[in-house]
């Protein structure tokens, strides 16, 4: 199968006008932050976090199921998804006046099983994972309802690829970087640059935990993972598939991959500097470029954020990570002479520096500790590591205050452990 | 003193065209979540958190800045602030290569403080409050630097009625909701709408704990507050000055108060369905809408997202408060007959149910506790209080679990308290 066998120039711009009324034309936000930080002359933000259903997936599902015959529509579709690719179809729906059905795995957050039904679509909750939902969903389809594909269909494709469209118009990148997960948002997008212009490199970013399309490519054929880790959901496929492959192959320029540390500290500046909630699977090409895993230096660099539905409990967990990776965070653990008296002294030490105390916790003595001396635990947020120790520092010359340990790497130059 | 012998649109043109290559043009986003809550026909969120140094501020001091003599240039600036406007000051000193001095007060967050100096400034970190701050910035002055108002100066007005300005052409609102602090925004914006249409409705949005500006319009002079007390940092403000309680008495339309939990709600809100990160003050529009001090009943609805200058952990904090609020969040204490086996029933079950487990303690055994239970902590984000109902049903009637107590607000259908 070729490139385009699957999808062409021509099949993005057919969706782009069928999409034109329906989905959000997503800012680019230009980032000097990012740009200093890598070495590019310019960094842009595709922000597909704000798109309508909180990712791409909208574009690609809308623009299937409009293609659909009055037959096809009338017996409704199906697909299965925990995640994003349910409610862009959950909405295509509503908009197509389609019948949907999604099904999702019994580890489905709430949170995205209310949303999908809050675009009218139903949900059946079947499966203990996804492989057995995506089952439940073809037995559906054998029984007459039209399977809606997550990726590895040309119309779905087209739909993503019109991300790449407004991309060129907004920005006109020498170097885009794109997430893999199934591999259908860099065919699209890939397809609509190097049509135009074959120079433009497009870089696609996988975690390490799921790092199936570079393999592949070497391979020349689909490399499919035994195993799948990392935090990142959105993007923790096991493999790409026919079409995709045969896309990316011919359209991509290279893969890379990050850490969940990497997506953890993406997560976090985006948040910080870029004022933008990501869930990892759409920081992970600003992790590429913070990693340095691509050599951007002088170019016009754009990030695709792909999607921004996160529990914000989780976000929160991932940004305390990031800050700690950054040296922003740290969590100590004291011993207290005279408790709680020498709280107060704590308190007033962290916050005469500047730093912010997130928690103060009076923990259980074990037996390491002194008898006569109460330990507590905190955390706090600085403005870096140097900031940090000299925090720690300061506490650890109190009077009836030791640290007994922290979490700031040694290397970044630890404070002293006792006094 | 007029509003006309202040600021008139045609200043605010003017600092259109000095910040033109200076600043971004921020997004419009467009909310139909918004919309639908609060029965607007439409509602778009101006992001002026995405702005540079995130905040609005850097358009005011810009603007206020490059009209100075070439004598004062010389001289350098002076201003005090605790955040938004120091970054805005520092960054302007820089573009326009004006020596900047900033006096902050001693409690302001590090962070903060190396933002204001990455950008160039000087910063004199002296004062207990901000009033100390800004009387050493004042003899400063007196020395020979020439202060930058934080909001109190026409032209510092006028730089911030540009967000007026693009408001009117990206949107053209027939409501306006603009938090107030000092009152520079709501005067700029003011001034830039009603001279081109009256009939726009502009409406000042303050917290509870700060809310000076209504008694001031009622009394027909300033009203100053003995005590602020606000988890709205950045409008944490007593008074308004001469000029901008000349300008919104005559240009303003009204003021509303929210309380502190409304702007934790409308911070989450913003977070997750908008995804964008809003400092306290910056979410007060929107939570003027949630909390349905305004009708807005079938208008077209313009917030302004003033800032998004928060600590991350901060964020955190306010966004749970938030999901508590809004029934999606809850704290419950749990006792186990048998540690640690039940602790594994006791994530399942919450998991099973589509719930996401936020944290699990093993809590300190108190008096009231039976001896031979073991008391938990956990916290659990949902989709909603039935949802999380349902969830501390499923763990009450676990065999060997109890919970004991929870935070659900009872009126909405709280769990039975005991097995």
């Amino acid at each position: 199968m070729t490139a385009d066998e699957v999808v062409t120039l021509a099949d993005v711009e057919a969706a782009r006008d069928r999409l034109a009324d329906v989905v959000h034309r997503t800012p680019l936000d230009g980032s000097t932050t990012l740009a200093d930080r890598c070495g590019a002359d310019a960094v842009g933000l595709k922000l597909e976090n704000t798109q309508r259903t909180g990712s791409f997936k909208i574009r690609g599902a809308y623009n299937a199921m409009s293609r659909l015959s009055d037959a096809e529509r009338e017996r409704g579709v199906v697909t299965a998804s925990a995640g994003n690719h349910a409610q862009g179809v959950a909405l295509a729906g509503r908009l197509l006046d389609v019948d949907a059905t999604v099904v999702v795995p019994e580890v489905t957050p709430a949170a995205k099983i209310e949303a999908t039904r809050g675009y009218g679509a139903e949900v059946l909750v079947e499966g203990a994972d996804y492989e057995r939902s995506y089952e439940r969903a073809l037995e559906l389809a054998d029984e007459g309802r039209t399977f809606v594909h997550p990726f590895d269909d040309g119309d779905v494709i087209a739909g993503q690829g019109t991300v790449g469209l407004e991309l060129r118009e907004q920005f006109d990148p020498d170097t885009v970087l794109v997430s893999i997960g199934g591999g259908g948002l860099i065919s699209g997008i890939a397809t609509a640059l190097k049509a135009h212009d074959p120079n433009v490199r497009v870089v696609g970013v996988q975690p390490e935990g799921a790092a199936h399309a570079k393999p592949s490519l070497s391979e020349g054929r689909i490399h499919r993972l035994d195993e799948v880790d990392t935090v990142a959901e959105g993007i923790a496929d096991a493999r790409l598939l026919e079409k995709t492959f045969a896309v990316i192959r011919e359209r991509v320029d290279d893969v890379v991959a990050v850490t969940d540390r990497d997506l953890a500290v993406a997560t976090t500046v985006l948040a910080e500097r870029a004022k933008t909630v990501a869930e990892a699977a759409g920081a992970a090409p600003v992790a590429a470029l913070l990693s340095r895993a691509v050599d951007v230096e002088g170019e016009r660099v754009a990030c695709v954020v792909s999607g921004g539905n996160t529990n914000l409990t989780d976000h929160a967990e991932l940004t305390r990570i990031g800050l700690s990776e950054l040296g922003r965070y740290v969590d100590a653990r004291l011993a207290l002479a005279d408790w709680p008296t020498d709280v107060g002294a704590v308190v007033e030490t962290v916050e005469a520096d500047g730093a912010e105390l997130d928690v103060l916790e009076r923990a259980r003595r074990t037996a390491s500790d002194e008898p006569n001396r109460t330990p507590v635990r905190i955390g706090i947020e600085g403005s870096g590591p140097e900031h940090l120790v000299g925090v720690l520092r300061a506490l650890d010359s109190l009077s009836g205050v030791a640290v007994v340990e922290h979490s700031l790497d040694p290397t970044n130059g630890a404070a002293g452990d006792s006094d």
